[in-house]
């Protein structure tokens, strides 16, 4: 296991699905940033389900509380842990399956890798409630970036196939409020309700894609060779269960392009060197570039679907089916909105530090 | 900077497109492998041009020198430092353009990042050609996958939007070496050569894909939450210069599913658990699960094309063109297949460390 | 801040003197090992005052709670969270020298590098209360050791100048807890505690001398050249809040001596190769020996005393005097003992499992 | 193998002592400050036997090159890598001795840990012709701290039980280049060179204690609670072959003293918070304090001497004698003066860089 994340300003995330808690460590973040436990259940309570039928059924208030390293309101110089304290657990439905692993799911890979002895509840540390830790981390995070200006923005541009249209940087900013889904496409939006709703009475699931955009990063954040600014955060974005690829700036697409179409004109704008497209998304030579940091990541659909599958029984060693009951998401890709966000917050902020942009004592 | 990559067996890289030479130490690798100069100038050769008219003029013999850590042809668990001289160097091309950045590159923002006090010339550090480094690191961690039978093929999936069928692993193996741009699909690889030629002529670049394949992989590697086996590939892909995207298994096609078509059901095979597709690339919460390990990155069209570009004099901050003169590939994708296999062999040779596989001393 | 020690086996510590908790959070245990609290904390109870005269007179019960990590009795894999809630705190006491640094105290240096946003009371992040997080955490490494079959046992050889006698390894074992100083001279243990209520009464402290020797440490654990054994040992005892030196084997000693005579000639005892004497405490070339470990720490007196001292008030620059209450251990070493034996068991299983000596999953 | 040291400014040691040559990698080092080769040769220089009697007879000129990172006299951000390449080397001496460990070296250890891989000739990677990577990487790390006005000094102490008398700064830097022992008193080097000697016709060797102190360190360096300014110099002083103890400010003396003695009264001077005495070394709760940082350590005995000494057959499991042959220093202190400096100023540095002190960019 390594559960902690970053080299100066460092997440270390604990906790289980059905466990006690599930908490959050923050070393090395600089003395005097105003934080409250209010500022990080605002994130959190972002990640709750509020997606109506997409969302699910677990209750919890999730409510953080900070156990050290904050004093009179303001960070001290020493390391923040956070935790929230699991309420509504029932962990009987998952006696059952114990050894049938669940297809999809992490159930077998962590079986095998720590000999039957991991927490199986819920998932255990495998947990889509594990993102809770990134999201109190990452709102640290964003208060500190915010310092040198930096806003960052997700919102989800896909569901099941139905895709969002681009949208202007004002329009996502004030649309993707106004549904459960975090889009910034009404339309596209009523659509992907229709869809998780329809799918969800068929007992499947639905995956996604979210796009996050990262505003006023300076130049020059990223340490190459092996700490680009797309590195970290591509590994930052597939520490997210569920998410399979991601993509900076034409991604994918630029691979059918030629030089001469994907290559952003540099260009100068209000007396600063800009670029007249986006297409690197922001990252030139694994550095910022000063234009919006821009990435997609690929979620899959839920795992945990109420249809039989088919698996085998690891202690038996013979062909088992399993049917998924507890409470699941039909489409986690609005929850993940804001994990996507405080993910990339995280990532920014240890780059910036190691950039040596965010001063030591925030006066 | 941050030039070393792993935790227990580590890779620091070092040197510049145009200064005295490129290299790599390897620090970590267990005692007793069997290592000479030909195991790695064997990898390396495979990152020369060889690819017809895709390929750089550049003619160097690129020869490795391994200068510390092995003794009597095996490693002595002391680090392992290796080396190319760089010969053919033509710098004075890029004393033009010095204040020119090109557009794609990364002139502009290690400009930035580094004072104008970065080897500027043929990219200094941020030239492809440091990915030479990336080849010999790779060489040693294949030797020692090679003990765990793991086996590691890249290939050429699609140049400027020619997209190669789905082959077999058999006739990838067998089909890759037959042409110069390490494609399977015989078809395909005649058109994208067709392809590179009319581009060649147009002054104009391509990017494409790759695809990289694991097999053999141990059950459980990987180190969640923060050093997922999926999160240190993509972290490790995209410190390959012009790699703007990565995914794993169905990658992005994996959002527009529903859980029950992109779940893999369990089976039984040979007396041993597998899963009867592979959607999730061998990958289930961070850990691999015993099937092939599959990823794919997108490559950007090279950057650097004999048109003029739009950019800025950064001296004068005035609007200024530019033209790559130099040498250069029209497409780098067949260049980058060894270097796709590296990245991976020495992201899995990590972890395998890390997960106890590979013993400290090889008898 | 840098608060996590260890590469593959990891405790990241927590909480501050007069804050909600003290905690740490244990990354890279393997999975399988027994333990419950009262393993915890057994070795916690170790660290309370129990030194009669010795003693601070704070009176918490320091109950250790597992927050995660642990499923029945047995770790997970995951990370194991820790945490013993503060209730005797008395805080007012330091308001009042706020801005009047201690003399031999972290309050001026904190308040530099933090900004004066620290958590000054009590000593805050400087507190040797933080030991307790040191304790926790090792009491779950010692319990890993103990599958290699490694003991480790320290004692108190010195204080304020008096100086126990040389014992045997089984007189230490059966000395040390006759006596509320862990002394293994019940002849100098009677001296020494004349001597601390001597100095109690004068408002003073005193300072002294702890070994700390491991048993049974298989060859060859550390990581030359920079995590040698006892590189990695020297590092551990000096995050000890009061230690002002440490040497291993005959230390400073040594440097008197010649050649001849310090050389621990090679010997063969039971058929395995031994060392005649022991003057290189267990390690020759950063390297264990498979002789026992031997370390000396010095303790420096406790900063805290009655008198009053000379300062200069901060705010101010003015000087001024300070005149410590609160409560505090006229001497800390016995009640250092323990973290002695906890910051070696730390370093030890860490690098045990570096060198692949310790099973990822304990059967 | 951990061959790296240092978290912002890291430095990679590798190379052999009979090997083609031994280097270092600089990672992290700001780009535009001024270096060549010469800066780092002075610093080697002072690295080699140029103490008279005391001197090895190995003659290499240990040249420096460059060869990256490095452009126009001036560090480019990108990694530095430093080689001497070795010449003088005579290791048939060493084929004979192979089985035979011997006492005091790290012989045994290393052929237990490497499996019998390792490089043997001359204790390889063991040997303390390793130093000098240490000490190229120290003459950057010293050019660095320049920047702060850091100055670092380190002197001869005791030699074979004659003790230098305490000297002012003035007459440290001004005496300890006057002898061929780094000693800043000029009776006791005289004393000690009669020593030096006499000890060698007897074939024996000679130990010593070495004082470093760095002037000028800004207030708050250190990052608590596992990376103290005191622990991360404590490591790396242990990574010199031969150390066996080191000790801050009063060390172990302090132990004998009361808090009233050993508290150092905090003062102005010249409108600055100072301390009245020195006891702390500089250091308090692991953070610089402003006053000079003071360090001592202990040297053990060259464990090479000509006498016969008794050891184990390795191979033959049979009890034996060894006599080393070969060139070796009687008392390598004055030799590991320059290499106490170079080490303390590459961890002074990665603290300062850590502190945020140092820029990015040196213009």
């Amino acid at each position: 296991m390594d559960n902690s994340l970053g080299k100066l300003f460092t997440m270390t995330s604990f906790g289980e699905s059905h466990g006690r808690c599930v908490g959050a460590v923050i070393d090395g973040c600089p003395a005097g940033l105003a934080i409250t436990e209010a500022d990080i259940q605002k994130e959190l309570d972002r990640r709750r389900p509020g997606g109506g039928v997409a969302a699910t059924e677990r209750s919890e208030a999730d409510r953080v509380e900070i156990i050290s390293g904050v004093f009179n309101d303001r960070t001290t110089g020493a390391p923040i842990c956070m935790v929230v304290w699991n309420e509504d657990v029932v962990s009987t439905d998952y006696e059952k399956i114990r050894f049938l692993p669940r297809p999809g799911q992490a159930d077998y890979t962590a079986f095998m890798k720590y000999g039957g002895f991991n927490d199986y509840r819920g998932g255990g540390r495998f947990s889509g409630r594990i993102t809770a830790t990134m999201v109190m981390a990452g709102a640290i995070a964003r208060k500190l970036l915010a310092i040198l200006g930096v806003e960052i923005v997700a919102h989800t541009v896909a569901i099941g196939g139905v895709t969002a249209e681009a949208k202007s940087l004002d329009e996502i900013r004030k649309n993707r409020v106004k549904n459960p889904l975090w889009c910034a496409d009404p339309k596209a939006s009523r659509e992907m309700l229709g869809l998780i709703e329809a799918v969800k009475k068929e007992g499947d699931s639905l995956g996604g894609v979210i796009e996050g955009v990262a505003l006023n990063v300076p130049v020059g954040l990223g340490e190459p060779l092996f700490a680009t600014l797309d590195g970290e955060l591509a590994r930052a974005m597939l520490a997210i269960p569920a998410v399979k690829g991601v993509e900076f700036g034409s991604g994918f697409a630029t691979a059918s392009k030629k030089g001469s179409e994907n290559n952003d004109p540099f260009t100068l704008k209000d007396g600063r060197i800009a670029t007249a497209s986006n297409n690197a998304g922001g990252i030139l030579g694994g550095l910022s570039n000063g234009m919006p940091v821009v990435l997609r990541v690929a979620v899959k659909p839920t795992p945990s679907i109420s249809k039989s599958q088919p698996t085998v029984n690891i202690k038996d060693m013979a062909p088992a089916t399993v049917t998924v009951k507890g409470r699941h998401d039909v489409c986690i890709v609005p929850r993940a909105v804001v994990v996507v966000e405080s993910m990339m917050a995280l990532t920014l902020c240890d780059l910036a530090l190691r950039a040596g942009l965010i001063p030591r004592i925030i006066a």
